[in-house]
């Protein structure tokens, strides 16, 4: 997640620079060496309903990706602080039983960071689970679908015989697996490639009618307003696609990480442990 | 489900070619024929207005019938994950019975894909279902439905005792039913035709008036400029089109042969069965 | 329900009959009687942002109520098949009284149909109430609602001492109470009247400036486009109408009818009953 | 609630009488007194994307207070309903204690009808609510809820070994204290006053640029469009503003008190009462 | 929360004063320095098509995360009413442990609105808990999240033997949990920053292209429509900006002490305390 308040010019500027260039160069071509060249201004005008149709769609589309991304991970939060909180004050188990099902559920969402993000879910997880256990799930297909049902296993073990307070248990693991199908049909139904494509054809368009349909009237204004414009709608696009997966191990993601190591900390606290891990900070204005 | 990021201009032409000729043919007779008979570019914007509110207003509701196909199917493949993990951990009997119940879910998945899209829904269940459950399922005028009363009955005999761990097990086969019964809903409402018929006739008077209104101002350049603007306010009616119906064996179709594939493959994991089969792939870029 | 997918031309124009010959007249007034009476184009366009306001937000506004109706009744399909599902695998009762309860709940679909639709919700339940039943249920000021009393009262008597598995049964009633409300809801809420009325106002001022503002530059072509353009905002403002009220026994009508055969086929079926009655198809492009 | 189809021009007229006569005073200003002073159609039309943005958000926003305060309503009625059900079908007591509950539930409505209006919340309650009762909550902030606290006492009390059936029951009034509390949300919180500020001050200035636009172009014709134009957007706030605060004793409010007529008719017939009153009728077109 | 029916026009001119004042002189360049520099009007209004998708996008985006701020709040006192009424119906225990528990909520109300808005979150709870618990949660990463924990393990104590009864206190819990972390949500995703920027930018565009745009054909009037035009984009900006974040101790916030005294004074009574605390008014025409 992007968390400073400004972002760099430069930043859009590496990006777009050599777009920039062509457009310059383009944009003269009608300004200096075919001037007679010329076009109404209601002609790019017009494209401008398609765009913001599409531009518009988009970019709430995408935002509305980024949006529920977020929000599954704060019901991640939330669920793991209630599954600590229900443990400690529901499981009828001894201390060492109660933290195994913590650091599982702590490790879960470590897991399911690691997963979305095409790395090894089973890295670094030492401190949270048994090697033997971490061994286990290397066979597994789906890694933290498999730690719910050890967890479920589990808990119906300690509660063999009082099946009413298992309910609660039970239903806080169906959440789990409703937060990791959500973040996975955010991960893998990419947003509709058709619209995507039409969009950025409709700004070449665009690009290509502005600099003829200006020159007449701005001359060598030309040359700064046209590539403006034409970046403007340009980065709207680039915007909209950069938030549209917000789980690709990329600047505007999902702070999973981050997320995770809140989980940790407020789950340790909850079983009384005092050895903290710190609250992860953002790196160059990124918190991932 | 399309899944390349860039789909090739190919494919659009393809369902647009003969429009095309058609549009080039009407735009040279402006140009070439009849450049006396003019049109203020006015006109034809001010159908913009009009145009927008609908394209608008189509795509968004298209989108949202396919975005909401595809929650159902991740509900499907969450509350699965949640039966095969209530199963095993919840329900106390035979590891056979255990085993029948899941097999029985893997297929009611596969079984609720091919009643969408037409196809005969008890093809190809052999390994999951017993002969004898097929034949008499074949009276059955909703296959899935009866599917989810056999799991009813088939949970009550295990449990005819103990009726609090029975609750969540009925709520989620009610998840399920819950499921089946929106995807019919997508399925049989069709998006109000009255919209899709009037969008499609305000673009073909556009397309009759935009020829004349921008003839006398651009000249040749009309026959490229007339059908490229058409095509692409067509193309938006085609896009919102084919997202509209997510369940008609269609490119743009939810996945759901992939889906109920994750399904089987989870379930069976989480039996512990270890030949399990592989996960699919996209084919010539559409995952289905 | 309108099921085809293109509707002819000639059920609009059968609307919109006098309007087009009353629109022609007025139009040839400015081009033949007083062709020296002119305004600028800008004039009408200038009302294009209220009309995309107003517009825009009465069509998406006269959808969501169309689809949250679309929507309450695939509930009731749905939760009439997870009541069928739990009468047969919880209901600890004789198969008379399964079949009773739900038969009733079969009529209930039936009732709140005919209620909703202003027609005798008491009419042709002969083969699934007692006449006793019907009779009785003639005093009642809500019909489906005494309906859901006589079902708990019921399920109570069958479950006067197993008072858990009652819960998933009163949570199923209440589902029922839920959607019967939401129904009235949409049934009593006018959409604000005050807009409607708006919108009609400034169609009218719209089609009252367009001609003398076309005339000078288009000539008797005006003819065709004034009453052209005029025509799309009427049919926009009513198609809203006709989709914001769907239970008004229209054809644009929630298919009520077909949903409650839907919901008789599969609970019969659940019963293991086989004289089913066929599935309702569409009369005329139409399903109710 | 507004319940008529059309409501009458003079309505609106009323309203904005006095704006009028200014407006028409002001567009003769530039039509016959200052006629040279003139002003390009682009300035005001330059505004209509700022007002398009503002007003389209402010219809929308005001519309999902005035909706979501009906739907809030409308779980009212649902939840009465079942509350009604489960009071007669599983509290296990006496028949006065059952109508006890139920009548304090009927009052429970009228209650909060009369809070959310700033009417006195005890008035006419003596049917309901004996006088003992009345005088006790006189002392209570907040009547309605005291009032819950009430019922669940004396559920508790009667349920007070089958723990099981009191759940439901507890459900139900914790519905009750959502309604309520998203009653006082949508009642206590105040439209963004930022935006309602800004779009007067932006109609104001378009009323100020539109006759010296027109005049030049239109003659004594502006006397016309002018006010009649800006008319427009000032009624759409209008409109806006009258829908925001559903719960202001206004015309346009929600049905409060025939929804708790409703709830009366309906709850009393379920405990078998036959001395009902009338169902209440819209008065000049308004149903309060 | 701003609650004042209209705010002064020197408000936004405080913010705005240096604006205004750059945006005068740089319009008066254009008309008295150098007034042969002309732009076509139409090129600043190409603008308005990025500017109404941005600050439409951006309008709808701030405003749904202050109303979804203000309605987790709203759950909060809902929940807070339906604890209050379940400890004091349900919780079988001394009235002490009551008062204990009831009050221990009213403080995490306190507790969760001074954290959010970055104040000490332990500051002036004397009166409604000890100051050994105090001190104790001086340890705590997550202050309002060791309340809960708190809360929990109490109401077990109390409920050692009836299970049945814990399940809706814990339910009740797990809302708290899921408030709190809504707003933690809200309160640290910084709306994407680049659109903010990229918003702010095009302003600027906006405001050097118009002077030039309008002083050919306005002559000294440019001086007062171009600064007025741009400061209403401007203020659209800085209203959206100011809505975002409604947790930072600003006027716009959510009014958390408010509704933490709402709370209060409402638990305070259903406990029979009487000696209740007044409610909160604002101040300035803003309540906190």
């Amino acid at each position: 997640m992007l968390v400073g308040r400004n972002i760099r010019l430069n930043v859009l500027a590496q990006t777009l620079w050599k777009r920039l260039l062509v457009l310059l160069a383009y944009s003269a071509l009608f300004v200096f060496v075919v001037p007679h060249v010329t076009l109404s201004v209601a002609i790019p005008s017009m494209l401008g309903t398609a765009l913001s149709i599409l531009l518009g769609f988009r970019t709430n589309s995408s935002y509305a990706r980024w949006w529920e991304a977020r929000k599954v991970w704060g019901g991640m939060v939330n669920d793991s602080r209630t599954f600590g909180r229900q443990v400690v004050s529901i499981v009828d188990a001894a201390d060492a039983v109660k933290r195994e099902l913590v650091h599982r559920q702590i490790a879960f969402a470590y897991v399911l960071r690691s997963q979305l993000r095409g790395l090894d879910p089973l890295d670094g997880l030492d401190a949270l689970l048994s090697n033997a256990e971490v061994e286990a799930l290397r066979t597994q297909k789906s890694v933290p679908n498999a730690m719910l049902l050890t967890q479920a296993r589990r808990l119906r073990e300690v509660h063999a015989t009082d099946s009413v307070l298992f309910l609660p248990l039970d239903e806080t693991l169906t959440s789990f697996t409703d937060h990791m199908g959500k973040c996975e049909r955010i991960k893998n139904t990419v947003f509709p490639t058709q619209y995507a494509f039409l969009v950025r054809q409709i700004i070449w368009l665009f690009t290509l009618l502005l600099p003829p349909a200006l020159a007449p009237n701005l001359g060598w204004i030309t040359l700064i307003v046209a590539p403006v414009v034409c970046l403007i709608f340009t980065a709207i696009e680039i915007l909209g696609d950069a938030m549209q997966d917000p789980f690709d191990n990329k600047p505007a993601d999902t702070p999973m990480t981050a997320l995770s190591r809140t989980i940790e900390i407020n789950l340790r606290q909850q079983l009384g442990e005092t050895n903290l891990p710190p609250k992860l900070s953002p790196v160059d204005g990124v918190l991932m």
